[in-house]
């Protein structure tokens, strides 16, 4: 018992120095002068692996063996051991030399990545992003012997604990299924579409007090959080010291204001998780796939709803005067169109599991060795001929070239995105269906009802369950790609 | 020889730890959201604490040890090596235990003064700062121990290294024997002056313009640091990436920009300390004693200065328009107001030593047993009425309570403040000898070969020898507060 609580104070101490590292992440891409990349870059690794030493500790070991036989402790105490466990078996299997070698030369990629992108410049980028691979590769065979998972799925289990690919696979079939037609059906429908596009310029400062007030009526907690700028939006920090931030450019205003929409559903995530298990493993954010459900409720389930869109029009009529662009219907048409493109940040969300789906196969057959890495813009281009019928043949740039998280080493992230995103849309199927009018709430912009749904059901529940126990619990079944199905057939096709 | 390798990539990582620290006392100043004063606590502390484990580790006593007898060595790295063991001493003496304590008591008296000091509320207050005082005594002792010093000569040797009570005693005696005339003389002779107070409002954006613009011309270096604005004024972060801060108010200016002045000096010492030994100890800020130096030079010595103010009233007109207040004779005239007063961080140039003078006797009456900590207030009463002839009975708020030092546990730190000060004009009389024509370049904004100046014999020398080596080698003497009185009487009373 006491073992127990000494582990609680190690991992605390853990959690402790994980919040400074990604605050020191949030001060890199929002204050930091330039000149002092070098220097951060360093202490950072040294952060980094002062956290990683901590964690692989002989007496972390030793406390968890002295736990093996399951104590009788309580059922958040169970699974907070259980999660401690599976940290450190996860860490333990890399030497701190992998992990900075690791960090190194993925500091060098991403900034090489920078640069070579802008000039679409495959060739002499191609060496970097070789070397992250292979310590990738390295690492995967290190987990993949001590978690008992193949080397991609040890990869996946970082971000979608609980997935594989086998399950992946079962539920990326379906889409790849369904989604073309669908797609082809949405474009075909919306061409009748009159859209009108709102006349800039949308002055900085007003654009502020908007994404402001919408993070206010989402019920963001601003004596736990701020918003910034960056020159790409994320959500970083800790649950109790958040930190947002979003861009603006003059011309246009959507794409800041929806970036804040995405990056607050990460906050109230951080947020909302339960106070009494901060800086323990059980009482964290559950995985990044279970983190981009949340954003993606409150994106696209909730703020491209054309009720939100009822309620946000006095906002921005308020900010920005009168427009004839400035109709809830039309800003909902503008929120809500498909159009295979390229980027996939930059995608709807009715194609974006595609190219999310590109991604996962590629990876898989990376790390099963049934393609290789040079052949990357080969398949690329594939790919996307065979999913959006796009070519990117020496477009690097807008194609393999267009994602930060190879070159940072972030293999296997990917399908979190879409993980999350069918998530989302189940999770919100179970709101709707207690809560039916729950469209009322939203045109009056009362969005408390849903918080406190998503307060005790999702983010209370941090990491107490696993993703499908979560889903069973909320919504009877497990993740079910049905319920976003069902949501792309109701909104794009269905009015 | 690989065991001094070892030891200086310890000590690499300790300050790389303890840049990290500095950043987020900047973020936790400057940006934290107002709820994360818990976390954020907890996360330093154990930041802090993890680094002192890492410093008095059995490993770098291990890897000292191997290195008793001092090896073969550059003279720096001899340095380095003594900077080490001494850095050793002065922390392994102490036990995390003993640290994390201070830290607690520490952070519970700060808060609490905040609050009673606003209520001139001394008697709810005195048990925090009891408890702060018993633990930095019983630090103290530890000190004492460990370096054969007596318990306060261990506290000043924190923030003066080199001085102790017998050479402190023999400098304040000098100035404690000369001020009070000086000051006579100088209110006196100041009573005829036609002093025209600028009138506000102005701007805030205007007076940030200002700011930037005398931190440029002062060669202030904003690829590796930038401005901030935070309650108190303050110069954090690290050497390549300096986090300075001022405070505005619409109503006067000259605050703000000489804060700024203030920090630009503390700044300059960062930024201008030597690459090539970066994260080692003998390439760090020497003390806060000479820290102080290179602050008070730049703003009493230089910015202070009729010829600077030559060069800034340009400036201020452009910025602020033309006013009758708005000439350099009358800008110098309110700068150099000489008035007796109660707050130290108030105080003009000529009265300032006298309440450093006055808490470091006290200080030293508490550390040698001769006075009580329950009598603070009578004491300091006593000492003012003294020196500088007012009363501060029953107003706590406006006497003993107005520091931070003490509820911080910075006992000791005073006594930098004015030997820092001493040393400012020791140096600036060494840069005007070898600079007869340095006045023609202040009027011109040209502070570079002041700067070059500086960054070539106090900069770049970092750590590498002792204040009074220092002072030795640039001024062929040790520390005379002579030059100090020099100044005083040159600039009050002789024109």
């Amino acid at each position: 018992m006491s073992s127990y609580i000494k582990l609680k104070k190690i991992f605390q101490r853990i959690s402790q120095l994980h919040y400074i590292q990604r605050l020191l992440m949030w001060d890199e891409a929002v204050m930091m002068p330039e000149g002092a990349g070098a220097v951060r870059g360093q202490a950072l690794a040294t952060l980094n692996s002062t956290t990683h030493k901590m964690l692989i500790s002989k007496r972390t070991q030793r406390l968890l063996n002295e736990l093996k036989n399951i104590p009788d402790l309580p059922a958040w105490d169970i699974a907070n051991l259980i999660w401690m466990e599976k940290k450190y078996q996860s860490a333990a299997c890399i030497s701190s030399r992998l992990m900075e070698d690791l960090t190194t030369a993925a500091l060098a990629c991403e900034q090489n990545w920078r640069k070579m992108r802008a000039q679409n410049n495959w060739q002499d980028f191609y060496p970097y992003l070789e070397k992250v691979f292979h310590l990738t590769q390295e690492i995967a065979k290190r987990r993949s012997d001590a978690l008992q998972l193949s080397p991609y799925d040890a990869m996946l289990d970082e971000y979608a604990p609980g997935f594989n690919q086998h399950s992946i696979d079962l539920i990326f079939t379906g889409l790849k299924n369904k989604l073309p037609a669908l797609i082809q059906k949405i474009t075909l429908k919306q061409q009748a579409d009159q859209i009108i596009k709102p006349v800039g310029p949308f002055g900085l400062e007003k654009q502020k007090q908007l994404g402001l007030s919408a993070m206010r009526a989402l019920c963001f907690d601003f004596q736990h959080g701020r918003l910034d700028v960056s020159h790409h939006p994320f959500c970083s920090g800790g649950p109790r010291d958040v930190r947002m931030t979003t861009r603006y450019t003059e011309h246009e205003f959507l794409g800041s204001l929806f970036g804040i929409c995405h990056e607050t559903g990460h906050a109230l995530y951080e947020q909302g998780l339960p106070l009494k298990w901060i800086d323990q493993p059980v009482g964290q954010i559950h995985s990044m796939a279970q983190h981009e459900s949340q954003s993606l409720l409150i994106e696209m389930e909730v703020c491209r709803s054309l009720a939100f869109n009822e309620y946000l029009i006095t906002d921005v009529r308020e900010q920005f005067g009168e427009q004839s662009a400035f109709t809830a219907a039309n800003l909902y048409k503008l929120l809500t169109e498909v159009r295979p493109d390229f980027i996939r940040v930059d995608a709807d969300e009715v194609t974006y599991p595609l190219h999310v789906i590109l991604r996962y196969e590629i990876e898989k057959g990376l790390f099963n060795h049934e393609i290789s890495l040079r052949d990357l813009p080969q398949y690329w281009d594939e790919s996307m001929q065979k999913y959006l019928a796009l070519s990117t043949k020496d477009n690097y740039r807008d194609g393999v070239m267009q994602d930060v998280h190879w070159p940072s080493g972030a293999f296997g992230y990917f399908p979190a995105y879409t993980l999350g995103r069918l998530m989302a849309s189940q999770f919100f199927a179970a709101y709707k269906q207690q809560s039916p009018h729950y469209e009322d709430d939203f045109r009056r912009g009362n969005f408390k009802p849903l918080h406190s749904w998503l307060k005790v059901n999702i983010y209370e529940q941090a990491s107490f369950l696993s993703t499908n126990e979560l889903l069973q619990k909320t919504m009877g079944k497990a993740l079910d790609p049905n319920y976003f199905l069902q949501h792309i057939e109701a909104r794009y096709l269905k009015n």
